[in-house]
């Protein structure tokens, strides 16, 4: 099974999705359903609607629109995320296309953000289950903490791995990790099964932002929907940063340090950062960490009942990195 | 009773609030415990605190943290939304001392915000009760879409009194109303008194909104705890100008036109603003429209049993106006 089979498996509820986040930024405040509107149709690949539809079928849920209601909250909170970053960011294009604090002004984005997400957990009043509730808003908190990380860590070199793992478990893992545990929590499933899909989400969490970070770097513009080299540019030190400088010499970090540190000219810099990286096989690496989380993640979910499902899970998570960078790198030397 | 009183009987609980607050806003992410600190102890009068532990009161209440967890509740709501507004409107100082996105950035205000937004959730997570979650989270919503219209109103001279009470009744009431409601769904109380409650709040938070524009105007700095005429600099749009615009003589529009479009030099045009609020009694008109919300919300509990809670209620919405706008105006010729 490859990904194209996950996504048709549940191809009827991921267009439900798309219908009830439609319906779901109505407000009879003008702004509010034009910038959601626009969001939305930047599209994005709902992977998180996915995992929690795909992991809610994986538990016998067939017949109810509950894993639907719920893709509306992780994609409601996850959009709101992205407008905020992109105010926090200064961003100016935002999947291929001008971001909405550029189109509405920063103000909008950070209202429009809080709107996404109020708007959230009223999705989740309204769906009656506390142990949703209790997975999303822990989800939302670490999500938020992770973003307070990355913050704090700008420009800092001297971040270490374990440090860039724990602030993208939490910014990216902790969200994606939740969607697969609502959906088994919406499928009633045994404990043991709603851990391990969590533990599951939790892993490919991590290989989906440890791949991100590495198309920052290898990938182009037109193929990332937003501009190359950002991470460089905005000064986040994600992994092939941090191996970079692990790996480099005292006389290449001082160059790094002086390309990081500044916000200007970056784009000399990110030439030499770029011959540097391929020196010390930074990219091979990048690729061998995320296959690392993959296969960790897979193994989470081994010991299930095999199921169509449970292919379907697979299939999304070899999609996650090899996929990915396989689309990014074809004709490439690599 | 006087409001004194009012703080005096749930004096304790209160005390109780600011630890939780406090407990509550830890994080191992260190700049969020150190911004919440900030925020926290620029103080604020705990109004929708007060309200929710005298309403839990009233209803029957008397042992237990609920009301207590669900006033951080509030309270973080209420801080995440000045943090944004503070980034929303480019503030510098707020409760007297410099505003928070000036001292660590938009980027952080705008993520501690969202930090203080999502573990509000989590606590109501945990309070286990699916009405609180409900009233809350709508009160949200509405708190935002009442945020986004004022931005959409913003410079725009236009602005009915009706839009502008819509947007009041949204952007404040609605979260007062919403604290009042839950103490008395944590006291059980029958459908008739909750609603009544939540009555009385929507029109005390209308009057204390109104109050606090008109104190933009007639206020100074150091009362404030921020920038006066600020209202004017950033171009809302609120009752007192409303009223001065629909009194205004054609030439009288036309230079107040000019002032509020224009966002510099603005001191020079807020003196004559000020002489014409004065010609046109607009001071006067404000309050009595404010009295009018007090006197509509003291008629709403009017019905409910006496007793020493009630009292008090009736003594906050007397703080409301009379004291706030009495304190302001000691020494004044008004």
């Amino acid at each position: 099974m490859v990904f194209e089979d996950s996504v048709g498996l549940v191809k009827e509820e991921l267009d439900a999705v798309e219908a009830a986040l439609r319906k779901n930024f109505m407000s009879d405040v003008v702004m509010i359903p034009e910038i959601s509107r626009y969001l939305s149709e930047g599209g994005g690949k709902r992977i998180r609607p996915l995992l929690l539809l795909t992991a809610s079928k994986l538990c016998g849920y067939h017949n109810g629109d509950r894993p639907i209601n719920i893709s509306c909250v992780v994609e409601f909170i996850h959009s709101a995320t992205l407008l905020h970053d992109d105010v926090v960011d200064e961003a100016h294009i935002r999947r291929g296309k001008a971001s909405s604090n550029v189109k509405w002004g920063n103000e909008a984005s950070v209202l429009v953000g809080d709107y996404l997400f109020s708007k959230s957990f009223q999705l989740v009043a309204q769906d009656n289950d506390f142990r949703i509730l209790a997975t999303i808003s822990e989800a939302s908190r670490r999500l938020i903490e992770g973003e307070v990380l990355q913050l704090t860590q700008r420009r800092s070199i001297f971040t270490t791995e374990k440090e860039y793992f724990d602030m993208v478990r939490r910014k990216t893992a902790a969200l994606i990790a939740s969607s697969c545990q609502a959906g088994a929590i919406i499928g009633k499933a045994p404990e043991e099964t709603e851990s391990a899909l969590f533990r599951y989400g939790d892993q490919i969490g991590m290989a989906f932002q440890l791949i991100d970070d590495l198309l920052d770097y290898i990938s182009e513009e037109e193929k990332l929907g937003k501009p190359a080299r950002n991470d460089l540019r905005e000064g986040h030190i994600t992994l092939p940063l941090i191996r970079l400088l692990a790996r480099a010499g005292e006389k290449e970090k001082k160059m790094i340090k002086g390309i990081v540190s500044s916000d200007e000219g970056i784009m000399d810099g990110a030439a030499k950062v770029l011959d540097l990286m391929e020196k010390y096989a930074v990219v091979e690496y990048t690729i061998e960490k995320a296959r690392e989380f993959v296969r960790e993640g897979k193994k989470e979910i081994a010991g299930l009942p095999p199921s169509i499902y449970l292919d379907s899970l697979f299939a999304i998570a070899d999609y996650v990195v090899e996929k990915r960078v396989e689309s990014c790198l074809k004709g490439a030397s690599l």
